[in-house]
């Protein structure tokens, strides 16, 4: 059955132009273009083979990602790659390596804090990968609070050098991907101590290996922190641990951008403002949350893919049964999921926009939108990541049993993805920080100070704390500004309740404490206010194609009013709906469903994606399934022999009784 | 620092007496000696050692699985264990294996289905292990929808045998566990042709391999499916792949209790009523319930004692860092998951008294509560799955990174439960048939025939339909009466809602199928109340020891106002609650927050789990979280040597610019 698309029916149902959807979801004709050509360049690649990962044991897993990383480089420039391909590249080889910290956190922190000298001196041979560096924050035991960092680096005025040190096993760096057996400089974050005084964090440039033999330096105890969740997942990268014993290294390997020590050791500021450093966190928050968007999206091809090969039940005369995509309960749960992989592609390419926005506002010295850029996007990131792990895993689930199988890719796409909720700032730690912003934003809003950018919203509180939803009818809920008015009436009200709660307390710290839950509560729904409102101003756009509005209306209309029913509470409990009205959304929720049901295959062909890059039998583009699950069942190493190792010391002599006497 | 306990501030800041709450946790005086003494032998037992199970390649750790469970079976034999201790056992030796499929289903279904005949031959053979059997009932392409099977058994006169044969790929048997290397026998389910017709799915039990040398039989095709979620997990298990072409089988191999073929081909129902196999369905079902509690406990007591352990922000003048267990979003997500673990286990202890109630009424030809304890398993089975699995990888991330390291166990434990949402029913499709129930109860409640059992309630919907919240002040939460009311109006209003909007469509199935989300969700609601009336009913009974009755109650009202804020649209949107009534619910919830939070570790050390079973670095009773978190970091393959395997093949020639001449 080579050859034939079992999905041929499906596509054809398909009621929009899939080329120029294509394009929607890459951005542009030219990122659609350049990830086509390279998904397919990786594709084609055997070299880049990843259906067997999941069968490795650790040290040959973890090898084979170090031959695939080093040949990916040679690829890069035997083809003279740009860095936007090569980045693209990497992006499809789909695997955790040593070079993603190198490239996407090494250098942008040499770029982001360095001098233009050390910049000159470090950037060139980092490009080259003549070293290769990792990035060293984290420690045993500090995580999120950067503050707290016990690691020092004490300034010695005799020999012009900071001595770099882990005083306790708490402050060994743990975590940094890299570190454990392949990098040979780290960016060490450490206590900058000089003239006996505490400055706080800085970043150090710290060479960890010999480049002539990769042995660790003198003073450098470093390795490995050992397995993590997940068959393949992220056991191909050397998450490490690192201590540093009385590390010494030349003063002018201090990232010296905002704050230097002097030859004589004197600390001072630069006239850079810190704040220039928030543009880095902008950038690396926007790619987790574009990122969250192709992980749901291959989540979600996979199993709307299967949910239509998938029969169970409903066979009538001894026809066949009904695909499961045609059952409400698992439309119910997966077009939802495939609105959000929309929603969120359209939001990370918002937030595109708004590093760039704020990048030359940062460098026009211009700051007043900080605040609120640093909400919007931890608060995004806090969102789009937990929907995405638990989209994954719902989707898992969509699969039934063979979702459970690592040929079907959802277990390692599931096992790869969840640390994204921890890393770069934990979820709750970061919905709390966009809290702050809030409730200060509503304290503030009779100063005249009128809120900028994602909380502009809130200057209109005296009418969205009165407003009605107008609702009389379900698809008066596709009307935009029925929708908008009612996320917008939601998160004023719940951080206005909560800026009233908290005005109760004498101390408002400790109310702040005791709130918590509440305020994350607010916090998500303002974030899911930023999500719906970017939806529907792409929808303002131009959107060329047959068809493509009128599909990304309805997902758009999905992810709105599931939210509404999910949170129904919120929009109740703030007396914005009424119960009726409530129920009308749920009404155009169904019918919505009812609309996607035959384009739905079709808008996950829109992703383009290879099936070298969903690494899935599941999710196969021409849905030929069962054979090729069957095809890789044999594959597994159990199956190398008839009898199992271990048969003839412990099987044959429980089946003949002889199990008293043997040796076990 | 061997020999400190961390946690023995916490302990002396425990209000209730924790041996009395073992006792309460274990069920009974006896069940909790059984569990202590079998726990610790286990434990202390360095066979069953299983810290290095995470890092071995699939061949290794299913041979050691081969070598625990048969030194488990001789340790069994060697201590004449009863069969009830020999349970214990092998719950605690805590990994999957084949014998479990062999004891908990192989075994059962000769019981269930066989004749007295057959279970006087199969039996004596299969306590012995001189036959290790298994379960082979799903197929490829067959799951939920058992009447879909396609392997058949046509029935030969001429030989007296049935001809068992997968017609296609999709027949082939899929997922059974122990099928894939160790079986010797199964039960294999296929669909009964004789005469011409087809009798429906029946049973039969079908040797696969030569007891002389294990070699899977003439006819039979058999393997292993290949690797599942997880690093250990189930891939200790030989979950397999069966064929069989035209495998003959004598006739008195078909499972004879409720249908027979006799010797001339004909199918005769015997006079036992088919209903009888729905007690083994019932017992199975309250086995993952009280399974569900166990994991989750698990779960919630290395989260526990780690937020304990763990420190981040909050520290002043330099003193120490706050206690991550001191964070009120901490405790909002911790401890609603405490109350879980033992909300699931109260209704576990209750079903298996429902089990036997049952069997006694089977017994005795009164079938009538049957529908009941149908919809009452399924529903718990479900809700209880569900919550667990999710509640599992929540307590992962309330350990933040750590909890992605395998040492932390919980990406184990997450990765070996989540099959429970799938199968024995996937738990979307239990929840409809638990709806099918609960509209039907709703269309007959004027009939004259009382609902019995825990749909009794629905008797009362006149009043359930109208009466409304009588709370004026948080602690009016507290009041048992007015939470059950809440509960039970709620899942009234929701289900007649539902037959309502039900009675609109001319065609019900048509009906059923459009409003099957709606349905889902009033069967949750009835499931929650079931939990919610059985932690209630379990507070009514006698329960001595100083403080245990206050501590059960704090989390009986955690687990229903949680519950009650998560679902709020829904006791808001079918109007028993007012906004304000619902807050001052979320006011309660915070303060028992706080009465828990000195009794958070005494109620998880009620578990009495080993730090064997617990397999935690995080939760180890001690709470010595970071030497042995080091300690075991090293233990990685990786660390084995300095320098990488492939350092020299693919880090050296990167490093030294010789890339693009080196042979990759």
């Amino acid at each position: 059955m080579e050859g034939v698309d079992f999905l041929a029916g499906e596509r054809r149902k398909a009621e929009f132009d899939v080329d120029e959807m294509k394009i929607v979801w890459a951005g542009s004709r030219h990122a659609f273009q350049l990830s086509d050509r390279i998904s397919k360049l990786v594709a084609g690649d055997p070299a880049f083979r990843k259906d067997d990962r999941t069968m490795m044991p650790r040290k040959e897993l973890f090898k084979n990602t170090l031959r695939k990383a080093s040949y990916a480089w040679k690829r890069i420039n035997e083809l003279r790659l740009t860095e936007e391909e090569a980045t693209k590249l990497r992006f499809y080889v789909d695997e955790p390596a040593f070079s993603d910290l190198h490239w996407g956190m090494f250098i942008p922190a040499i770029k982001g804090s360095g001098t233009q000298e050390q910049q000159q001196k470090w950037l060139p041979l980092a490009y080259k990968m003549q070293i290769i560096g990792c990035y060293a924050q984290t420690e045993l035991g500090h995580g999120s609070n950067v503050q707290g960092l016990e690691t020092t680096a004490t300034f010695d005025p005799q020999t012009d050098e900071f001595i770099i040190h882990s005083p306790t096993l708490t402050s060994s760096k743990w975590w940094p991907g890299g570190l454990g057996k392949v990098a040979t400089h780290a960016i060490v974050y450490a206590r900058l101590i000089t003239e006996g005084k505490d400055h706080g964090v800085n970043g150090f440039i710290v060479q960890l290996r010999s480049l002539e033999d990769h042995k660790p330096l003198p003073g450098i105890t470093v390795g490995d922190i050992g397995t993590k969740f997940g068959n393949g997942a992220y056991n191909t990268m050397d998450n490490g641990v690192l201590r540093l014993d009385h590390v010494r290294i030349p003063r002018d390997q201090m990232l010296m951008r905002v704050s230097q020590v002097t030859r004589e050791g004197k600390y001072v500021q630069s006239d850079i403002p810190r704040q220039i450093l928030y543009g880095t966190m902008v950038f690396v928050r926007q790619s987790i949350v574009s990122d969250a968007s192709s992980a749901l999206s291959r989540a979600v091809c996979i199993a709307t893919r299967y949910s239509a090969i998938r029969r169970q039940f409903g066979s009538q005369n001894g026809g066949e049964e009904t695909q499961v995509i045609d059952y409400k309960t698992q439309q119910n749960r997966l077009f939802r999921l495939l609105a959000s992989a929309y929603a969120f592609r359209f939001v990370g390419e918002w937030l595109k926009w708004l590093y760039t926005d704020v990048t030359q506002k940062l460098q026009a010295g211009d700051f007043s939108t900080l605040p609120e850029v640093h909400a919007c996007t931890a608060g995004l990131k806090s969102l789009t990541t937990t929907a995405t792990s638990d989209g994954i895993e719902e989707c898992r689930k969509l699969c039934g049993g063979h979702g459970y199988l690592c040929s079907s890719g959802l277990p390692e796409l599931f096992a790869v993805y969840v640390p994204t909720c921890t890393y770069e700032g934990d979820n709750i730690v970061l919905l709390l920080q966009v809290a702050r912003v809030l409730v200060k934003t509503v304290s503030q809003l009779g100063s005249g100070k009128p809120p900028v950018g994602t909380i502009a919203y809130m200057g209109r509180v005296e009418h969205l704390m009165t407003c009605c939803s107008k609702v009389t009818q379900a698809k008066d809920w596709l009307n935009p500004t029925a929708v908008l008015e009612a996320f917008e009436a939601r998160a004023v009200r719940m951080t206005v309740s909560c800026a009233k709660n908290l005005s109760e307390f004498a101390n408002r710290e400790e109310g702040f404490a005791e709130l918590s839950a509440d305020l994350v509560e607010a916090a998500v729904a303002h974030c899911q206010l930023i999500v719906v409102s970017k939806f529907l101003e792409k929808l303002q756009q131009d959107i060329p194609g047959k068809g493509v509005r009128e599909q990304l209306e309805a997902l758009c209309g999905i992810y709105s009013l599931f939210l509404l029913h999910k949170h129904q509470g919120d929009f109740l409990s703030t007396n914005y709906i009424t119960p009726q009205q409530a129920s009308l959304a749920n009404d155009q929720l169904r019918s919505l469903y009812t609309q996607v049901r035959p384009n739905a295959i079709a808008l996950v062909d829109a992703f383009n994606y290879t099936d070298h890059f969903l690494g899935s039998v599941l999710g196969r583009y021409d849905g030929n399934v069962y054979p090729k699950l069957y095809e890789e069942a044999w594959k597994d190493p159990l199956n190398d022999s008839v009898l199992p190792d271990g048969y003839h010391e412990y099987i044959r002599p429980l089946l003949n009784q002889q199990l008293l006497s043997a040796r076990l």
